[in-house]
């Protein structure tokens, strides 16, 4: 399989390429990081991906951020940073990937355990979160039709950004990078 | 209770606006319809509305709409169409209603069963619902430490828009005026 792995460089993209590092040729993205540079908020910017890399099996995207702040200092601008980023930058790599991605493949997008079950500070993050999960929910079908699968991974905090970010989370158990980079493959 | 019902003058909102009026001070509110006039997806709008009605026990939100095409033909500007109007209109509401709710008063939005149910082209509802209720689970708890409740309501297509929409909706059984009013109650 010809896998495009957008943030195949961070946290989470890493542990996804070395588990499929043997199977598969495994093209990784980021804005300065990977194989090819791409920012996924930029439609013109995939557009010039996919024409570099021609058809794939499978788009993987591990990337995106949003504003972590207190409700009361949330601005409706802190709001478009994050739909820019992790919502619309993982829906423009979908409808991009459209046409680019080979009978009986697949788009895999992450949200991400927030969706679900909330911090203080996280209401972007759960925002956009189930975003994403709406537009995997609402494009399926369609996407089907045309012989292509789509899903997203929500992790947990990963044991790798335990250190950094286990404040934020508290009473959370962080998930081995393994079991993550499992729910990818 | 003083209950300011954003869409008040629309096809859920009057039925809500109908049950509510015997025990309550209901202020609707449209762009054009309704007792005050503002548009949600501007926030001065917004914040001049508060200003002429001054604090409420309750914001209620049934408006806010979205592109409905084909995913084949879904552009990012139709998706910030739908960001623009359902999705960050609501969540401008519950942003500028946080000074100027009553202690132990509450914010309910509406998102939809296209949430959870999709049909084919309405990819961009399921997105948008689905933020809007990610938008609720991550607010709730620093909301509830203001003395503040939030809530969306989650309609399935209502009998009133059966004969416009049905069409759209193979299968879905519409739900009673008086019930979905009910769950905003
Ligand atoms: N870490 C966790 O515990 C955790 C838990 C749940 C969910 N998540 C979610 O999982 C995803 C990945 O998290 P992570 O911790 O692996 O992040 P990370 O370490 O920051 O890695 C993100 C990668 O994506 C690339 N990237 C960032 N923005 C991009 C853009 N606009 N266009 C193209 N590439 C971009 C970055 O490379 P460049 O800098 O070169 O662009 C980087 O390689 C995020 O959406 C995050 O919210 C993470
Ligand atoms: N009808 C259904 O079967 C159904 C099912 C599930 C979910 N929903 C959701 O429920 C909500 C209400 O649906 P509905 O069928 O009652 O809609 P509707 O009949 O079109 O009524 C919407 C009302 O909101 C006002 N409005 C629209 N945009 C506004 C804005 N930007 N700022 C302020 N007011 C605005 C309109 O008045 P003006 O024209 O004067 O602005 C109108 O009174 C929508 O979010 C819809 O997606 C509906």
């Amino acid at each position: 399989m010809k896998v495009l792995l957008i943030g195949g460089q961070g946290t989470i993209g890493k542990h996804i390429a070395n588990k499929l590092d043997n199977h598969d040729e495994v093209l990784t993205v980021g804005r300065s990081s990977g194989d090819f540079q791409a920012d996924m908020q930029d439609v013109n910017s995939l557009k010039d991906l996919f024409e570099k890399t021609g058809k794939v099996d499978a788009v993987v995207v591990t990337a995106g951020s949003a504003p972590v702040k207190p409700l009361r200092e949330l601005s409706p601008e802190d709001f478009h940073a994050g739909i820019a980023d992790k919502m619309m930058g993982q829906i423009n790599v979908a409808l991009a990937a459209f046409d680019q991605i080979n009978p009986g493949g697949s788009i895999t997008l992450t949200t991400g355990i927030l969706a679900e079950d909330p911090i203080p500070n996280g209401t972007i993050l759960s925002t956009v979160n189930n975003a994403v999960n709406g537009f995997v929910i609402g494009s399926y079908g369609e996407l089907i039709q045309c012989n292509i699968r789509i899903n997203a991974v929500s992790p947990a905090l990963v044991e790798d950004s335990y250190e950094a970010l286990g404040k934020y989370f508290p009473g959370h158990t962080p998930a081995k990078m393994g079991h993550v980079a499992d729910a990818y493959v």
